[in-house]
């Protein structure tokens, strides 16, 4: 094996891991863990309240989402990703993989090492017009969903993301509730989620943070006993909500790039009722870890067959499929391949002289 | 003379020149303008649809304040700007003036040229922390005050801002009202200019868009006598109602780095009654070309005074003063001097090896 010099530069919004929520912040720290593991010379650039096996190179002492005089938090970002760059020389790989996206365009054609940019969000056709400026720059996918949304430009390879499964303790039985676990928006399908429940005629918990959508669409639909609010949940009571639920709804209304929460739900050996939108079909192995349903009504229908699922292969698939190591190693295979090609050239401008 | 390859990078909110307000974008074409004239190679790198007699290098056709779809708006600034970085072997110098602020620090290490920022806002002292992580890159200061508030990093010169003298008409002998011209806000102190107004017994003319503060704050005080609301002016309007005024006021609120409009009252032979805030006797010389102010009351008692000054005078002193080509000169010297100089070193990191 090639031991590779890596910077892996995270978001500084926050320290990594994350002590609440922040998938990105999650993802990159595991990664990053990884990567030490198999032996290579990892720098993270992120915030100095950070953990890590890795050295630390930190800009700022703690993230802007603790410090409301970081502002803009963009420049955060940017002289975050600057550093690294300004430190090229040693490294053989810069992975970029805070918002705002893709800041790291800017850096593709000044960086004289490869730059990789993993994108976290579903981009708009207008925003992949402007990258398309830099068609050489590469891109890792987090899903083929959207992959095909950055058609036009340089994705070298898709890797879903992984998380830690040892961590998601499996339960072979469960209580008797279904779990919705997210961000409480219109997009989430929250509201979807409720109402299936209670056609169904089984108990849901909702675990989310409090705000407003909760205060003023939520709050009205919880009794306590068929509808039941959990509020944020840290780390622990998270599998402990997950594992003793028959299955998590996932009625998501818009494309997601990913789902790290079904991930999550079959590592605790959790069977997930999703939509058919985004991502889900490349997260969720339809009639095995979960079932995939093209409507609210085929899944109230439907619930039955996902509480039947065996929770023991689910867990199993989760960790063949999503175990962090996973991850790392493709991303490794990623980064070798971007060594040995080098700095992706520049298309010449079209009236240039060769 | 040494002729300079320069590239000036604009913001690319709109074409250059501006067709209504922007006076950094009004500033930035002006520079290029004289730029070209005093025989500099320059290339403005600016929306397409701009007009000037430099090279021009648009990245897009037109401004993001025109088309929704450019967001966000910061990428699209950065990457013009990386634009100009990526070509820097064609530039002895890259002059950047966009918002926002200062997104060339990124840069400052990667540009093999030397690559200057001209700041346009009052700096917060939690701002000039962050870009203090770059002592050495370089800032021109747009008045004394600004460069103050810009301790401690590397400013390398105070140009006070240019404006196009030959277009703002000499007037000697204006009609019977003051003028409050700028944008509807507290910290411009329009309120307090319509109640000086009121208790000198002049009328009082405002131009400025309209807006919400307008319809809730001003409208129930317009009633075309006393007070009379004239609209969001273009140039030609602006310089008859500036030419018609018997003296601007600027009882300005909160400190700002420059007063554009100042100068412009002046380049009409109108004297300006100003608080004492900001950059504001920088540009006004006190007794000469207007009165400072330390209060409302002075403002008001003093204002006869101001009616008094010499508007010949004032006309004379804003074209030696604020013509553009003094204002270009200067950037001129700058440039010449960074040239000669090299780009800055990055300070030795404490505990790095010698």
């Amino acid at each position: 094996m090639t031991r590779l010099r890596i910077a892996q530069v995270g978001p500084v919004a926050t320290a990594l891991p994350p002590a609440g929520s922040g998938s990105v912040e999650l993802v990159t720290w595991l990664l990053t863990e990884g990567l030490v593991r198999r032996g290579h010379d990892v720098t993270l650039f992120a915030t100095g309240d950070s953990t890590t096996s890795a050295k630390l190179a930190a800009c700022y002492p703690h993230g802007y989402w603790h410090d409301t005089t970081m502002w803009p938090w963009e420049l955060y970002e940017m002289l975050n990703l600057a550093a690294a760059v300004e430190r090229a020389a040693d490294f053989d790989v810069i992975h970029f993989q805070a918002a705002y996206y893709p800041l790291s365009l800017g850096f593709a054609r000044l960086c004289p090492v490869p730059l990789l940019q993993t994108l976290h969000h579903s981009p708009s056709t207008d925003e992949v017009r402007l990258w398309s400026r830099y068609p050489e720059a590469p891109f890792v996918a987090i899903s083929n969903e959207q992959a095909r949304l950055l058609s036009g430009l340089n994705v070298v390879d898709t890797v879903l993301h992984g998380i830690d499964t040892d961590s998601f303790t499996f339960r072979e039985h469960p209580d008797d509730y279904v779990l919705f676990l997210g961000r409480f928006t219109d997009g989430k399908g929250v509201l979807q989620a409720i109402d299936i429940a209670r056609r169904v005629g089984i108990r849901i918990v909702l675990a989310a943070p409090e705000d407003e959508y909760y205060q003023t669409k939520i709050a009205p639909l919880v009794d306590g006993t068929a509808v039941e609010y959990a509020g944020e949940v840290g780390h622990d009571d998270k599998v402990t909500l997950i594992g003793g639920a028959r299955a998590m709804l996932y009625p998501v209304q818009t494309g997601e790039p990913f789902g790290l929460v079904l991930a999550e739900a079959m590592a605790c050996g959790t069977p997930v009722a999703a939509l058919d939108r985004g991502a889900v079909r490349e997260v969720v192995e339809d009639g095995v870890t979960g079932i995939v349903f093209d409507s609210e009504d085929a899944m109230a229908a439907g619930l039955p067959s996902v509480f039947a699922l065996d929770r023991r292969r689910v867990r199993d698939r989760s960790v063949a499929r999503f175990g962090a190591m996973r991850m790392v190693d493709e991303y490794v295979a990623v980064y070798e391949r971007l060594v040995a090609e080098g700095v992706p050239r520049a298309p010449v401008p079209a009236g240039a002289r060769p």
